[in-house]
């Protein structure tokens, strides 16, 4: 997906780098997504978010999530090292602003994964991302999905659904949708290789600055 | 690249049709680029367009022009059966409208070769199409390819060059650029591609009508 500038306007210079926010309701698989990604070595900087949530099986600190006590991350917002921050179901999670201005520094596209509120502060203070939405085919699926994660109770699973709900009308305010349809994770994961490599053809390219 | 209609916004209905324009200076490979998507059976109604011009040795009529008499052709002109048409170095171009509309009726995604000149015809009728800009990496490159055509003089080339330098100017009234490097020619037909893969994963559809 790198290659030397060809845009005849950019007058030999290396197009900006691209910040590329995926978004979508708890429990369509941003995380799926996201790990084939990595998996298939997309040329990213898949910003790592921090989060004081306990760690679960098979986690990794640092690359899962930065998995950091409540009094640090409550000393991340007080400091505003945090782009984006959000108490979800009791938990919080952020974003490090230095992952993501790192990697953009030395040129690198950068991958956030964030939920629908955090995309909507994501796009007040760097309105030229690309934003992605991801969304399930169905709400159906959406409940099997949050059934099979067995860390929520039933209680939980339906409130979560009325929260998809609400979030899948933000879809207007993103600039792509792709459907993550069950057992067919690559054809998400190539939707969202394709947006990338046509927002690289641009002649106007997105310039983000944070 | 056809799915079903995805999009949340969509209620269903399936995606509008996409009228892709790709244009470019003179010599820089459009019809190259165009037969290898024919030959990788791109999804495509590919629009042939109308000439008075002679059929060159392993043209077909009907395939890669619908070659007319200049008689023909000024009739067409005249009863307003060309969406767009040009007098290029002593030959008509055109392209027949009952193709585009035809084909964008049945649901196809249409793709348009155009001179620059054509395509600013195609953006006030139709802005809401994909516009391509194909471009040289190099004027060396275009020189090259002119040359080994060996359909025109040295004249001509240095005629057509200077014609190129203008129309390269062009290429910020387009939405994408891509580059049809020479021996890379699989690279220009995958950009296109992943271009047309992302119009389709916009949540707003492009909503063309002729």
């Amino acid at each position: 997906m790198t290659r030397p500038p060809h845009n005849p306007l950019l007058d030999g210079k290396a197009a900006p780098p691209l910040l590329v926010v995926l978004s979508g309701p708890s429990g369509v698989g941003k995380d799926s997504v996201l790990n084939r990604m990595r998996d298939l070595n997309f040329p990213f900087h898949f910003v790592v978010t921090a989060t004081n949530r306990t760690i679960r099986p098979g986690e990794i600190d640092g690359f899962d999530y930065h998995f950091v006590t409540t009094e640090r991350f409550e000393t991340m917002i007080e400091s505003h090292e945090l782009l984006e921050w959000a108490l979800v179901y009791g938990q919080y999670k952020g974003i490090p602003k230095f992952e993501v201005r790192q990697a953009m520094a030395t040129g690198r596209d950068v991958m956030l994964r964030i939920n629908v509120d955090g995309a909507a502060t994501v796009r007040q203070i760097a309105p030229e991302a690309v934003f992605i939405f991801l969304a399930p085919s169905s709400t159906d699926e959406l409940r099997q999905r949050l059934s099979v994660r067995r860390t929520e109770n039933t209680n939980e699973i339906e409130a979560r659904l009325a929260v998809a709900a609400t979030e899948l009308k933000q879809v207007e305010h993103f600039d792509y949708v792709v459907i993550n349809r069950e057992g067919h994770l690559d054809e998400a994961v190539n939707q969202i290789r394709a947006i990338i490599a046509a927002e690289k053809q641009r002649v106007f390219p997105r310039m983000v600055s944070l």
